[in-house]
């Protein structure tokens, strides 16, 4: 595994491999990785010729308040993990080269990212299409892998690909989950045991629904209720939002159709946890 | 030379030139071609092996109450004029190839477009980034080339392709003029032989300016006023903006330094004209 520290010298090395007629699969992350990320390599890696895995903590995806500062890192534990997998090349950018002085330009998709997280984190979607912009066009790889558990993000990153002509394939990944169900994710290292026991309740809440929905239940209202109750009847939580939506625009629908989103954004304790399910079937 | 119609059909050509090592340059125009867009293409041919030119009169960067409508066309003679040139490759996409429904995300430079021209066409640049990151994007190019008529868009277009990692050699060429001094523009169709006329006050009141600080003058307060009131002595003439700033940051100055962007947009009966000059020189 190579391990590339510069825009510069990462264009430079896609360039070299583009010419030779590789193709290049690419994991962008905030590193402190997890069996999900594990998950997103192996999948791209089985897409593509030469596996990139980026990791960089970007600073301008966190609102003021959130956990940029103590957003868990381990470099030395995810170069281990990513070699295992078959990373060919790890690129770790420093923030002074994707952020340098009299920095003022962004990528932004609009309707979307007002959505869901947007709500409560205005400029979160802002921060992550500019900086995955700038990491697609320092990798140039030809397919990019993300998570579903992000499901609003690969969303909007589709829809930028899409709107911007990015010559980029973008894949998603289903959600990994622990054995006890929590969907993995890095922010999980922040909850205490009986935080962790309650939040199991996002995943269970979503089982339910399904099942509400299998029953023959319709109403969008109804299931965000119960889903909401059932939430809260567990200690340290407390919902962000509930939402049931159209998978492709993100709007609030009121009765189910064929394919339906379930997303649901609760703290727990301290720690905001995001969880999602696509519900679908005929009537 | 080959013309291409579809955003998909570029990238495919693209990429297979790409992959047998030519290098690709770009000048992406918005047709009726002059002598100042074909230096531009002349410029380019020298530094590559291909040659890339569009044609798109974008929408997205004209105000509501611009002439995005009566904007000049003549795609006959612009194919002449392209293959003339040795243009290589005619890319001219369609409206809904570029803007396709559903459309919801931008490219924007922040301070830079806020100054000169932005004050008077605020949604002009945002116009201007998002469509050239889409070309970009399209065409895949090594280097692409824009005239420094336009001065500030010349300069958005560099601050984004810095900022935004794209792998895209950015050339300034100098403005092509009439015989009389006019800077070339598809918009000097719209001037009556009276307004041409006075429309050349622009140049001359650069050439004024510039003589001014060659004799020593270095207060910008001095040179603008000098500037806006030999172009009010023209009749049909309005100042939108006479600007004495620095030429990397757009920032007004008090007194001149060693290089200064003297920037004009004048309104000439009812078209809108805009010329420039750097000045420079150690006191």
């Amino acid at each position: 595994m190579e391990v590339i520290e510069s825009v510069h010298a990462m264009q430079e090395k896609a360039e070299a491999l583009r010419l030779k007629g590789y193709t290049m699969g690419f994991v962008p992350t905030m590193g402190f990785l997890h069996e999900g990320h594990l998950e997103l390599m192996r999948v791209a890696k089985r897409h593509c010729d030469i596996l990139v895995v980026s990791i960089f903590v970007n600073p301008t995806q966190f609102g003021p308040d959130e956990d940029f500062e103590k957003y868990p890192r381990d470099m030395e534990g995810d170069m281990e993990k990513a070699e295992g997998v078959g990373t060919d090349i790890l690129f770790v950018p420093g923030a002074d080269d994707m952020y340098p002085q009299g920095f003022q330009s962004g990528v932004k998709v609009s309707d979307l990212t007002k959505k869901l997280c947007g709500i409560s984190r205005p400029v979160h979607f802002d921060g992550v299409t500019t900086v995955v912009t700038k990491l697609f066009n320092a990798v140039k790889p030809d397919m990019a892998v993300f998570g579903q558990k992000d499901f609003q993000q690969l969303t909007v990153i589709s829809r930028m690909v899409k709107d911007l002509n990015m010559d980029i394939r973008i894949i998603g990944v289903p959600t990994v989950r622990e054995s006890d169900g929590l969907a993995m994710s890095s922010r999980n290292k922040y909850l205490t045991r009986e935080e962790r026991e309650s939040a199991l309740s996002l995943n269970a809440s979503l089982e339910m629904a399904e099942a509400m929905f299998k029953k023959g239940e319709r109403s969008a209202e109804k299931i965000r209720e119960a889903v909401a109750s059932f939430i809260k009847g567990h200690p340290f939580t407390e919902i962000d939002y509930v939402s049931l939506c159209d998978p492709d625009t993100l709007e609030e629908m009121d009765l189910l159709g064929e394919k339906n989103l379930l997303a649901l954004a609760v703290k727990v304790g301290a720690t905001r946890l995001i969880d999602n399910r696509v519900i679908s079937g005929s009537a």
